[in-house]
């Protein structure tokens, strides 16, 4: 049977495709055009929680919007176990007035489902599979309701069917005998010539060792070859195929060029969405490819990185210095080939050819730096910061140590690159490095040299290049492998990662609400207000608010504040006090918390200085607050009272930015109260342990009987100490 | 109507209760017997999402987990706009087989029911509410369904219905007119004596300002007198009745002594259980009380933490110290009062007597605590970290400030308030504290101390204690009033609140596993092991996984080992590659990552100390791991190979621990990787802020066509030195 016509407003850009080859990436899982979804009986019984009715109910609204996507859902179900036991059944009916399902007549249910595409369900019994001539004319059957777009329901009704005689071969791929849900389903999938077969079930996925054991990982993409790696642990709770039985089917259904996803669809806060999720190419269950990639996968990179960096930390301070110097020296060196690969980045990008763009002057200003972070660097890693003679003979350290693996997220420039990855070698981080798909051919030659500068130590591996079909999603899911997430990017960006971070720390600031209050005795030729908005306006540290002592107004020093951003065509919103005040006023903000990034600010007009930190306590975001006045008294009282990352007296916004501060370069800029704050450089990367030096020391000995006293004796650390 | 018999299977413990009183809090909701959940049309409405029959379900669910408690539930639903439409309908039967419903006669569908408790649902027309001899029938089958354990769907079906006549009062309490589906569930609920109305629609709940302005609040619970207080917004997206309706028709249902929360029903992440976790008197929505409790809300005690905190944070810190100092003498003058405020907790919690317990020499050990920490506070907040010339008159100083806001959650031990307390005193922080049930009148008589201390300098406010009724999971949602969490409790609690916190850091470890390596140059005579497993077992810093170096196997100091831990009755599990050196060997272990801390432990074999370094990294927690050598070169490899938060060469693990590490006192011991680690003092509870100082400057002065240079000279700082 050919595949026929569809409706026009198909939106997910699937296409029919040549049979016999799965797909090889899950990114590529976005194409399937044919589904199967196999839901195994644990999906569909009821559960000690007193789920199943949201959960099928969920499942069938992910398939109609799939369909809706022009895609033909098939769905494979375990009925014997859930129908037969007339739960399911019972429980979809529950929802409804009885009164109106028993009235119903045909044609009223035809009426009602003239509103929606899918139309309704079919229900075959696994029986029919065996009989030849019945199959091909279910076959048909199947083919002609995809045509008139409706989703089959197979349902494999195992408690009323005779126990499977073995099969012979049907399309000359290999044999499977249909014991089971898994075999039927792989064998539905491969003979409708099906792109995806999803297995849900009540296990996450395929684990390299039984799950619950001590090393036990979930496999995120099996290949075949790799199929004596794993051990099978027991059966599924529900149902009668275990995991090797669904591995099977998966493998025979993948030879038959149907690729498979096997996931959890009993998860209650997964199963909302875990089959979009999985055409959508997240990191759900597990993905049988017959094509394994050449380079290694995300969590081995991430595994060799922490190998790599735990070396790279025991290195001399001085080794960590000359990778820098290395990287340094490549930069200018190769800058043909930098500046040729960012060319063709250029060609593919053209909106956004400012960040993207590398010039040799950006280079030599690049290696400039990084020759100043190698030096600074040598006092970072194994510095003593406090040390204790806890008792004779007991002494404590505090050390500076590296956090452990850091992932850095960056959108466009990839002038970023060597930047972090120069902050990770000075602070002895092993670095994950997820740059945007714009700039893939300018970030690969950077982390190769990268690379080679790091090998003069042995240590190539502590810095990786993410893959760009990696959905940052994905990466953020990692919580045992990385220890500390770096976005670097817009507010979006940023937040996106917040919000997607389970577990794992986020260093960044999502908003930089900044303000700039001009006080009563603020001396009139001090433009800060002009260049705190106007030298970047898109950069978190520029002002959004001016806040105006209310004795300014109509004077000489308030009409010249407008005038000058009139002049820098700065577009200005009224506060609602502001606004009161004038006779035209220009239009009102909407939110007096708004980050405009543009030629854009908000004046609003306050009673004092106290007012004013009232003010940016309410609506600030913490991250840069300037006060603008003559009098010193007024200043320090702002300065101890504003609770932001950077409080500035008479200076300009714009300086809040780790190379403006000396830090010489910046991950990034944080509003978190924990950790680092403000503008983070090699510091921020750095944690501490404590280190313990004894000579059989027990606690005991310090107990009421025991013979020993504490001393705690501080002894003094001179500064740039090593351990 | 009486309430009839019930089935005695009832588990959530509520009981008939005598009508005409509202539930005064949340936490009463669980006792709520008779439940009316009303669907706003936005909740029954398909979205764009393609959502509502997932939504559905799972609200049907909830309301059958809830009915299968033993609690009688009815359903309001705006049928005309879903039903009428015939959405609703044609998605609840699109997940069934048509022919099935067509061919299934009443017989058949009354088997299917049996399994089922509560058993279908029944259509009324709003019009039968006005006739009042239909009334008084409907009423009446609306009790008898009830008696049969069957939910009653009432739908309103506005669609087909003239508009409502002003209806007279019906039982003495108010009028109201029924002009749609709130007023219609408000009547029915007082009608029915339900004890809770649920109003769910598209709305979170009652903001104090319209949503989505700057100062909007979702209200936690309302009072009736404070009605004036709100402004209401634009109206539902759908449906008749805007907010201001909504409440009008839930202040007449508490008026008729029905409870009445209204909350949103259409949020993907909380549908799923947002009835269940109403009813479990969770922060869902906003509750609507006639009673009006004496103290302030919690999200109020935060705010005014948060004042009273900033004020603390700017005194001088020798008046923190006076106030440490005045606590101190507190817990000893006022010994009688807190010892008999102790007693009496004790005599209500039998079981945990020993952690609850106080005495006079605790007291007496917990002032001398404090007295110190008043010392060590001097250095605190406003130390100077660094001191930077940025350029000429243009200064940076990175200097000490408090955290903020912290929320400290702890079980038993009441001893922990005041070290707490005086911890976040001595940092300049403001303090919530959340203690256990169990001891509440010991927490109390503390807390009030605190607060007398605090006031020789006006701030008692910075530390409040927050009510034993507050839910752990409800404080950490306050992400925008909460700091820090830090959790002081068993490994579950630790586990818990990291899970609940979302967006908020949490301070902690979740687990100790320590482990103790024992080299093949290993004294005989250090006991370390045995100090490090049995001086605390339950101790989160006790050893867990004994490593013993291959080649002392049936060597004397291995018998002398084990003989050490059989005398102190420590049970032996054996690793699997121990195991295999033994004949008999001890029961194996289930996972080499388990925290027993009990008199039990892991023993495992390795073959060198790079062996058991990777053995630490691959099972071990990051807490703390100890090496036994004699060998210096061995132990300093191990000390800076192991990548945790405390290290120890001959000495017991118990040492991970801020006393004796000579901190003062500690708020816990963190295995986070970011901030603070190990054991945390004062240091833990500091952030820092950037304070620049300049004359004007700007960033455009530092272009390439400006007047100034960055000269970034380092200010060298005296230690200790105050801005």
């Amino acid at each position: 049977p050919q595949l026929r016509h569809f409706p026009s407003n198909v939106g997910c850009g699937c296409v029919p495709r040549p049979h016999g080859k799965s797909f090889a990436h899950r990114s590529e899982l976005k194409q399937a055009k044919r589904i199967v979804v196999k839901l195994g009986s644990a999906v569909v019984t009821r559960d000690e929680c007193g789920l199943a009715l949201g959960r099928l109910a969920s499942i069938v609204e992910q398939v109609a919007v799939l369909q809706n996507q022009g895609r033909e859902m098939m769905i494979v179900t375990s009925g014997a176990v859930a129908f037969g036991k007339q739960r399911l059944r019972h429980e979809i009916l529950l929802s409804q007035s009885v009164r109106q399902a028993l009235h119903s007549g045909q044609n009223q249910l035809k009426d009602m489902f003239q509103s929606w595409r899918q139309e309704h369900a079919q229900l075959l019994d696994r029986a029919y599979m065996f009989d030849c001539s019945r199959q091909i004319k279910h076959c048909h059957t199947l083919h002609e309701l995809l045509r008139m777009n409706i989703v089959p329901i197979i349902n494999t009704n195992d408690a009323v069917v005779p126990p499977p005689v073995p099969n012979s071969d049907l399309q000359g791929v290999n044999v499977i005998s249909i014991k089971d849900n898994d075999s039927l389903a792989a064998r539905l999938a491969v003979e409708m010539k099906a792109d995806l077969l999803i297995a849900l079930s009540d296990v996450e996925g395929l684990y390299d060792s039984p799950p619950g054991t001590d090393d036990a990982k979930l496999i995120d993409i099996f290949y075949p070859g790799d199929q004596q790696s794993i051990t099978y642990g027991t059966k599924s709770r529900v149902g009668l195929g275990g995991m090797e039985a669904k591995v099977k089917a998966a493998l025979w259904a993948l030879q038959g060029g149907t690729s498979v996803v096997i996931a959890n669809g009993t998860h209650p806060k997964v199963t909302g969405h875990v089959i979009t999720d999985i055409v959508e190419g997240k990191k759900v269950g597990t993905f049988f490819s017959e094509v394994k990639p050449a380079g290694p996968t995300v969590e081995q990179q991430t595994e060799m990185a922490r190998h790599a960096g735990r070396t790279l930390a025991s290195l001399l301070p001085e080794q960590r210095g000359e990778i820098i110097c290395c990287l340094a020296e490549l930069l200018t060196e190769k800058k043909e080939e930098i500046l040729s690969a960012n060319k063709r980045d250029m060609e593919l990008a053209i909106p956004m050819i400012n960040r993207l763009s590398l010039s040799t002057a950006k280079l030599n200003s690049l290696a400039i730096g990084l020759r100043q972070l190698a030096v600074s660097s040598r006092d970072s890693v194994g510095r003593v910061l406090r040390r204790t003679r806890v008792a004779n003979n007991l002494e404590l350290e505090q050390i500076t140590v590296p956090i452990g693996v850091l992932l850095v997220i960056f959108e466009s420039r990839p002038d970023c690159l060597p930047q972090v990855s120069a902050l990770a070698i000075a602070s002895g981080n092993a670095l994950l490095l997820k740059g945007g798909k714009e700039a893939a051919n300018t970030n690969k030659i950077l982390h190769q040299l990268t690379q080679e500068a790091l090998s003069i130590h042995g240590v190539a591996d502590a810095i990786q290049l993410v893959s760009t079909r990696e959905e940052v999603e994905d990466l953020c899911r990692l919580d045992k492998l990385i220890d500390l997430i770096i976005p670097r990017g817009s507010s979006k960006l940023v937040r996106d990662i917040q919000r997607a971070a389970k577990g794992i720390p986020v260093l960044g600031h999502s908003e930089g609400v900044c303000h700039v209050y001009v006080d009563s005795e603020a001396s009139i030729d001090k433009a800060i207000d002009v260049d705190s908005k106007c030298d970047y306006p898109a950069a978190c540290n520029a002002m959004e608010t001016l806040l105006i002592h209310r004795d300014l107004l109509r004077t000489p020093i308030f009409d010249q504040i407008i005038d000058m951003l009139r002049t820098e065509h700065v577009k200005i919103h009224a506060g609602p006090r502001f606004a009161s005040y004038l006779t035209f006023s220009p239009s009102e903000v909407k939110s007096l918390r708004t980050e405009y990034g543009d030629l854009e600010c908000c004046i609003e007009v306050v009673d004092s200085m106290q007012d004013a930190v009232d003010h940016i306590h309410k609506y600030g975001s913490s991250h840069t607050d300037v006060i603008v006045t003559e009098n010193e008294e007024t200043a320090e009282q702002f300065l101890q009272q504003v609770d932001s990352a950077c409080v500035f007296w008479n200076s300009s916004s714009r300086f809040a930015d780790g190379y403006r501060f000396g830090l010489g370069a910046e991950v990034g800029i944080s509003t978190a109260r924990i950790h680092a704050r403000g503008p983070v450089g090699l510091e921020g990367l750095l944690t501490t342990k404590w280190v313990l030096r004894g000579e059989g020391h027990t606690v005991s000995d310090f107990s009421e009987q025991g013979s020993m006293k504490y001393l705690h004796e501080n002894i003094p650390v001179p500064q740039g100490s090593f351990s």
